[in-house]
């Protein structure tokens, strides 16, 4: 850094939701001030950081001049204007992750390249530019059609058991997959600073709720042999250094029923994967994308105490201001750990805050996570 | 309750320095707003609070004013006009610690007589009018004198050897008390809730810089005895229901040489001695302060791991902008969890962050603790 990052010091955030609000909270420990840019004038981050900016994300002119009095630019969301990084790196201001790094994941066709080209593994795929491609590439068992932009939340990809199912492919250049039979689920977020410096944290189980295609719960650690962890979290590593990303990046992975891990996909940002390191592990992913992005050493990753993450979703049927039901019965269970991201109206599987349940015992955790996920429910008034 | 203290629910905090701070950092996990008073222009809870008022905590009117839009009214000082909070109270508003348990602890004088009514162990001690009476006081190897009101950080308090130390004494209402052989210094925080719920965190131990009378560590555990532990625990809760406090309760005791625990002093919000709760214990003692005043059930008092927590106090010398040194190499050694508290300017003494430090051997912990108190300088530029 040329300067210190606390005192006439500010982080810029483009994005504005819970994971810049849990950026922010763990940015108030070094004392460094916070802009936001969102086009919610709502949103998450409002009240919390120093400077509010309601604007798009995707607007070169307003990205551009929203950048011009911070000292490192930084995002909670990919969706952003690449092209108005480029032109604020231009400017002297460090923006991390680089937009090149950017450009590359926000196109999973771009994604998919990049593994290959770097050996690292993936589901086999083939790019296609719309649903009239699609018919070829049927295989037994199924595919996976992913939009090569704009995808997120669940959002952009589906299923194609056969052509019956032709009817909901996208028409757009998209990703093909073929269908994996997967064993787990996992996560592996690793963090790379200024200097190289490369730390990784130990896996994490993931588990979906399929409808909404979202992480509902998470597991820390996961339930997988040492000679998974060691591969998993090499993967992770070669991923962050063949980008040579500055910040977090989380890895998604499957491990196949044969016992293959593939990566599935990347976020270069704070993810859903990592909520539990906020009170399961020594540094949490907020803080460790501060350190990475502010020149600092990395901090320790280690595992702390065993934790499970739950997800607090918006209920179905459910559509305005929120109200959170259970609350009380599961703060009185020991080791619930609550986080509301502030959002004032809920609707159907909107994220909307989660639970992570520390234990000395991980079984005693998982008991703990069920009771929550039946207890505390997110409706509307 | 009558209603949830998400949304449209505002905490007012009377008090915007570190410890509001932190406690609004807990407070955005339950998405609760929050509105400060402060007579600093430049308080570090400004930009974090959602509302932040500039006035004098004493000021019968601007706290009467202040309090009129908020649901709970809190301190995170104890020298604030009970007057004002009686009269809050009146109008329906809550205001947790309440005003008759403030009113006991402002005053030195009263609270040792609270003591002496409730078979509370303290030190012996009489009250005096002004230095006039001191010298009919006097016994072998000094007596403390405290000013009845006002003390805080460690002013109001002086120790007088003989009477060639009669200069030293405050000339106003005081309490003598004796000097008692210090082995240990330790301190219990005790939480208390709207239902008469009642948990103590386990003990920890300080140590003092004696020159600024502050507490410049702490280690948690204690290294005490489990029947020291149990007798520290039941005082606690002892004070914490005689008090009928709602809200969190620090109370500071002393173990002497001949093996008796005696209590010093409390301070009714959250307290210095509890910081390293926020990484170290299942609950943090601000998250217990919220629980405890919003009706929540309390949390888990356990330890998570075993930590020792560093004041970052000013260099003598250094007064002004401030800047830290060694900050980086603090930060590289595993398990350092750094707190700045956001004040602009640092001068001799002042409490400008805490580090806490957390390793599964607490003798590493305190190894690293040294390490932190001799690299990381708070300077002036």
């Amino acid at each position: 850094m040329n300067r210190e990052f606390y005192g006439n010091f500010t982080l810029g955030i483009l994005g504005g939701g819970q994971l810049g609000r849990m950026l922010i909270q763990e940015a108030i420990n070094l004392n460094i001030d916070s802009k936001v840019l969102d086009p919610d004038s709502n949103a998450p981050c409002k009240h919390l950081c120093n400077e509010f900016v309601n604007g798009s994300l995707n607007d070169f002119n307003a990205v551009v001049e929203f950048a011009k009095n911070v000292d490192v630019l930084t995002i909670e969301i990919e969706h952003v204007s690449v092209e108005a990084l480029k032109k604020i790196q231009t400017t002297g201001v460090k923006v991390y992750p680089q937009p090149g790094v950017l450009e590359i994941i926000q196109d999973k066709g771009l994604q998919k390249e990049f593994y290959t080209k770097h050996n690292i593994p993936t589901a086999s795929y083939t790019l296609i530019n719309g649903s009239s491609e699609v018919n070829a590439h049927f295989k037994a068992g199924g595919i996976i059609q992913k939009l090569r932009k704009g995808g997120y939340d669940g959002k952009g990809v589906v299923l194609l058991k056969d052509d019956k199912d032709l009817n909901k492919a996208f028409d757009a250049p998209s990703v093909i997959e073929e269908k994996v039979d997967i064993e787990k689920e996992i996560s592996v977020i690793v963090a790379r600073n200024e200097a190289g410096e490369v730390k990784a944290f130990p896996i994490v189980e993931l588990g979906y709720n399929s409808e909404a295609n979202l992480v509902e719960y998470l597991i820390s650690p996961a339930g997988v042999s040492k000679d998974f962890q060691q591969q998993a979290e090499s993967i992770a590593k070669n991923v962050a250094n063949s980008l040579g990303i500055v910040g977090i990046l989380a890895v998604e992975m499957f491990i196949t029923k044969s016992g293959k891990i593939l990566v599935n996909e990347v976020a270069p940002r704070p993810h859903n994967s990592g909520h539990q390191s906020i009170e399961g592990n020594v540094t949490s992913q907020y803080e460790q994308h501060l350190r990475a992005i502010l020149g600092l050493p990395l901090g320790s990753t280690e595992i702390t105490l065993p934790s499970v993450m739950v997800n607090l979703l918006g209920e179905k049927g459910h559509e305005g201001e929120v109200v959170y039901e259970g609350l009380k019965e599961c703060l009185a269970i020991d080791g619930v750990k609550v986080h509301l991201y502030g959002k004032k109206s809920t609707k159907p599987f909107r994220k909307m805050g989660h639970v992570t349940i520390i234990d000395k015992d991980i079984k005693s955790a998982m008991v703990k996570a069920e009771k929550v996920k039946n207890t505390l429910k997110v409706k509307s008034k």
